[in-house]
């Protein structure tokens, strides 16, 4: 792809799951999800992007709270708000493509509105539509004019998605945004032949064909996720929102023949080994039918170590008397080493947080004894985010449970 | 007050306790504050005001609901958003007044936002600041630029409030603002001497002094309410809000030598005798130090009946026997003569809705038997909007309680 071919070469940055609000009321960790996000706005700002692409779980509440939800106004105001030209054309019918809203306007061609870094959104499973009025944190946004909510649905029979057409130069993008709905309820909807995506009627092939989604990628149960052969083969590019471990360079489907990229969520919301990979957001540059992802290192995000011992596959001896206290000292090494390890590999952002999220898991079968974790945990109250669940106690290779995303 | 002198003439839509989301999920009166808000802003275009001035209870709940904060932002961007020019020039330390927004710039100056009307606005006791980062409904109107939030104190000790200094023309307001507190904490301020309004250095003449305050102005113990006399002597114009009674014509007050204004809620949020008396919002015009309040008839609001019978005054003989079922009969026309009332007076237009809220207080002393307040309803249940409230029975002359505002 050229680089150089800036006029006909949209830029977009692809970022996901959010959670802004996600453990807001920790002393120690309450603004994490807030500093991420801002880090994303200003990335987007220097990178100059035409827009912003997000793929849901922006809000890791429902119903966020005041804080959060004025928070995410104000940086979204600061960054997103300016005078900066939007040079991305609109091309579809706005009325259908924000049907739902009250607006129906992409906001930067709002004549009330200076909108410098445009900003698209689908829903996730975390801040769906609800309630009176069937209402998401994102309308809020939308009304505001801040976001462009697209991908609501309101059938629960069939669905049929109207692409945002977007053109920069000779580059057409066909954007398909579909908000997260309950992973069985899609999943039989997909076998029944009930979601079908519309294509413009000119020209199909200059288009490049992009679709957000927000579903379980892995396989949870038969039907409680969506294979990746349900997506229909015209797309070309596929941003898996949802999923949150990191892998955001673009994975080839040779089935379908498209790619698939998953951004991964911007900050650690369970102790997993998925949360422990780096974390990212991307730079997409789409000429044409060609694109790249260039993946950008999110610098503030809490450093997260995860270790797994097995002790009988260790030196320890469950016979001898005091082994408890020899296992305890043995993980606090462990912990030491992760601090030490968070420590040397501090990303050097100001804004990035000291104290690390740290997770042991100790696999005691073979006649081990536990110890104290409350004790354990005061040991590192100051110098660890998540000092009370540091370790975590399993029995014989025991599946790591994957948490609810 | 010269009409014709517009130039000179600042023209301000003035209303307060809206209540926004007041009863949302009653199926007949839930949407009553919103269709009201919406006649509010309405008329502020239509007499093409040059802000519009709210003193506080703009919302109902603390944390209203998504649905409401959704309707409240979507009336303001539709009403309050546009290319008419504000030509009021704003003279203040627009740091000093919003000092407590994250962006304390006066939202018609900010370039990234095309307002037509201006929105002022205090808080109120029902809205006020609380929780995490102490911010109220109201900061997130002003964080998404929607609205002008000011008078927010943030010490227990003392408060000096600085105005907002308005000009159009030769007109120039000062006007001060201060946010609901407990009263019982403002009056003892008040009695310490620790509450100060700063008044421009120079020409302090010139100023006309508007002071929107949001307490009790009637006694209802105490130190629980705020004299008026309380109240610097150098004001021109009190603004009252809290209280829901319109008493919008300006009243004289002698030894201060100021005039109070009290607009009154456009919504009743109890069924009392002050709520019952015809709403409005007003027309302030202010020519250099000389003001006009012209009444504006809210014609939205629910019709609001009330009377009060005491049965030992009328016919009725408690002694006889079936009394009872001749007490409810008469209570029956009562009512249906209100309702009567509320056909024949209805405003005309097609946004006022049909059933009225009708009160009927019933003192039932000297032997009378009460009757079953359900089946009455039942009678009634089409026709009136609060069927299960209608009667109230009570004896001898108990005082009627204050509802909270
Ligand atoms: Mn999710
Ligand atoms: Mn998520
Ligand atoms: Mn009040
Ligand atoms: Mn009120």
């Amino acid at each position: 792809m050229a680089d150089e071919d800036e006029e006909n070469t949209m830029n977009i940055l692809i970022a996901t799951d959010c959670h802004l609000g996600y453990m807001e009321r920790d002393v120690v960790r309450g603004n994490d999800s807030l500093v991420t996000f801002e880090e994303i706005l200003h990335k987007a700002k220097e990178l100059a992007v035409d827009f912003i692409l997000l793929g849901g779980d922006l809000f890791h509440e429902n119903k966020p709270s005041r804080k959060t939800l004025h928070g995410c106004l104000e940086l979204l105001r600061q960054y997103c708000m300016g005078d900066k030209p939007c040079p991305v054309e609109f091309l579809s019918d706005q009325a259908v493509n924000f049907g739902e809203s009250r607006f129906p306007i992409v906001n930067y061609e709002d004549p009330n509105f200076n909108v410098g870094i445009p900003v698209f959104s689908i829903h996730g499973n975390h801040d769906d539509p609800a309630g009176m009025g069937n209402l998401c944190a994102l309308d809020i946004l939308s009304v505001a004019g801040f976001v462009n909510y697209f991908g609501k649905t309101t059938s629960l029979e069939e669905i049929s998605i109207s692409p945002v057409l977007l053109q920069k130069g000779a580059t057409k993008l066909a954007l398909y945004g579909l908000g997260a709905l309950r992973d069985e309820r899609l999943h039989r909807m997909f076998v029944r032949k009930k979601v079908s995506m519309l294509r413009p009627t000119e020209s199909k092939e200059d288009w490049f064909n992009l679709f957000v989604l927000h579903q379980n990628r892995a396989k949870h149960g038969p039907t409680n996720y969506i294979p990746e052969q349900f997506l229909d083969d015209f797309l070309d590019l596929v941003f898996w929102g949802h999923e949150h471990e990191c892998i955001i360079e673009p994975c080839h489907n040779p089935v379908q023949n498209f790619y698939i990229t998953q951004p991964g969520s911007s900050i650690a919301t369970s102790l997993s080994q998925g949360e422990s990979v780096k974390k990212h957001c991307g730079l997409l540059k789409i000429n044409r039918r060609n694109f790249k992802i260039t993946k950008v290192e999110l610098e503030t995000v809490r450093p997260f170590y995860m270790e797994d011992v097995v002790l009988s596959e260790t030196s320890l001896n469950p016979e001898e008397p005091e082994v408890s206290k020899q296992v305890e000292a043995f993980c606090s090494e462990k912990v030491e080493a992760m601090i030490e390890r968070a420590e040397s590999e501090h990303t050097g952002n100001p804004r990035q947080p000291d104290k690390p999220l740290i997770r042991l898991r100790v696999d005691y079968s073979g006649g081990f004894d536990l110890f104290s974790t409350v004790r354990f945990s005061q040991k590192f109250v100051d110098r660890v985010a998540n000092p009370r669940d540091i370790i975590h106690f399993m029995r014989k290779k025991q599946v790591d449970k994957k948490d609810f995303k």
